[in-house]
């Protein structure tokens, strides 16, 4: 049993000298590779194209928190996503931090600082603004539950509808229910075939007026040129993103200086590289013993 | 009984349905007395030029958080602050927004974005950012508990170093241990002779290098000359101010256009208007049941 892995110089450092210490094989990069048959795992951002070269591969790990990027394995072939307290822990902090941002109408204040204008305006108590979170798993349920002891009136949607942190939850069918009572939208849905393009101007139009978007999940479910019409015709008030369509955001996109958008560079989580290296061997270990292996994804599902 | 009302009209019309409602007397503006003598309460941000013409009036209540603009007052009058749990929770919210901003460097993001670039930094975990609250009574004390949810080592430091929130509170002589090892430091005290000048030049020296600064006290306890060459030299690397001294800040000031440093206009709490006359209500009611009233100030401390 062997670790193939496929990823940075730096991030490899570390993971040596953990694999090391737990007695762990792990091979870096493809080139150093002299018995594919003796590869198990591979942990990758982007798997081998050849994939096929391996024949006992066992379980395939992201690198990262989604999927997205992984194309379809070979059947029988396992896939794991990397999950740890932390980057779910880091990722409540961002959205905490955007929700109360917007709430708190900072991109008002940010550009009123640009003409060194002092002028407060009003806003609305906690209690009296809706925030409806999409996707209420690992990473939605801190945060709904963070919002909440602050005092918001939070609710959630979710495929299954499952009611969690003693909020409501939406399920799928009811999204447009679900949207018609947010004034503030969060997104942390993993990029799937049924959330890509999600997004769209007929999504934003089933929102109240003047609504606020929180989008920690994944670019490729927002339809930018939506958010952009949203903004002009009043639907949508200000927007915080970490992550963009396309991303990186390039120069000269309108979304750069609509004093309305803050853009962060998808800092939501960045994975530490010994809890990244933890997972990983978590993953080997309980495959090993035959149990469920941790972050594991339904590859049917896409998450 | 009377209350003198001295503030503004908008407010004066959402008071005088409550105090009608309440079957209590309120007289709106120092022209509309016609009997002096009969005036017990005064509701005001300034008091009266001449207290002495109202000989018996019991309490003057601030229609604010704080009471550092009310002169001392007559032998024998009380004074109150308005208190509520809608100022509380809107402060907490704005201090954890104002920390989480400079924590996940905000700052930097923002100026990043004026030059469209996409690029993200490495940054501490919470349990690695030790903050530091000055002030750990009604306000810091719902931020402490929070800030310690989310992750982060929390201290604070209180005239009295009366434990709370179970976690660690030096007392007043212990300012420098306190500061020592504050790598964000919040300030939320009352302005009073000991806290004015408060944070200097020396004050400052006493942080760890590269600390962050968060103040949602009182301007005036800030020297912003002080602040300045702190981050010039490296001792403070970003602010979040929502009191600024001069305040409002004058256009020109340094502080607007310093990319490390970001301005609200003192919007940490609105008094919303119901709440200020059920809190000048609930003094009245105190007072005439020879009661502790609530909000009362000690005038010796000057909070
Ligand atoms: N910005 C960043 O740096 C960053 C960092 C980490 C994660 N993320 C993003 O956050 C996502 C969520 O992470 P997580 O750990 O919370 O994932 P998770 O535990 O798998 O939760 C996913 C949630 O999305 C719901 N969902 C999935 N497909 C859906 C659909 N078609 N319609 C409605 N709801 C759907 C799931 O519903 P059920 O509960 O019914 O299964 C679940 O509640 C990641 O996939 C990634 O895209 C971003
Ligand atoms: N930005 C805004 O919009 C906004 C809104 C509301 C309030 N505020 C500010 O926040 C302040 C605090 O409000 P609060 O309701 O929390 O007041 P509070 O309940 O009276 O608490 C004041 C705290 O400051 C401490 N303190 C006072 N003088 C001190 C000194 N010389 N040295 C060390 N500690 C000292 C007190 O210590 P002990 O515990 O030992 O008494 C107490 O912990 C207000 O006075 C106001 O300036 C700002």
């Amino acid at each position: 049993m062997a670790l193939l892995y496929l990823s940075t110089p730096e991030r490899a450092v570390a993971w040596q000298k953990i694999f090391a210490d737990a007695g762990e094989e792990m091979v870096i990069g493809e080139e150093a590779v002299t018995d594919p048959a003796a590869i198990t795992h591979i942990a990758c951002w982007y798997p081998p194209a050849d994939i096929a070269r391996y024949p006992n591969v066992r379980v395939v790990i992201s690198i990262g928190a989604g999927v997205d990027q992984i194309p379809a394995l070979p059947g029988g072939v396992q896939l794991s996503r990397t999950v740890s307290s932390q980057i779910d822990g880091m990722v409540r902090e961002w959205v905490v931090m955007a929700t109360l941002m917007l709430h708190r109408g900072m991109p008002t204040y940010i550009e009123q600082s640009t003409r060194e204008i002092w002028q407060a305006h009003a806003g609305l108590a906690t209690r009296q603004t809706s925030i409806g979170i999409m996707g209420t798993g690992r990473v939605g349920l801190p945060v709904a539950r963070t919002l909440i002891d602050l005092g918001f009136d939070v609710c959630g949607w979710s495929r299954s509808g499952r009611s969690v942190a003693g909020m409501p939850v939406y399920g799928e069918r009811d999204l447009d229910r679900f949207l018609g009572q947010s004034n503030l939208l969060i997104c942390l849905l993993p990029l799937t075939d049924q959330t890509r393009g999600l997004m769209s101007g007929a999504f934003f139009e089933k929102l109240p007026m003047g609504s606020r978007l929180v989008h920690a999940g994944r670019g490729a479910e927002l339809d930018m040129d939506a958010l952009h019409t949203a903004l002009q015709n009043g639907r949508i008030e200000s927007a915080m993103l970490d992550v963009t369509n396309p991303e990186p955001l390039p120069k000269g996109h309108w979304a750069w200086s609509d004093p309305r958008v803050i853009i962060t560079p998808h800092i939501g989580s960045v994975t530490d590289y010994e809890q990244g290296a933890r997972h990983v061997l978590a993953v080997i270990r309980a495959d090993r013993g035959g149990e469920e292996i941790p972050g594991r994804v339904d590859q049917n599902l896409g998450y």
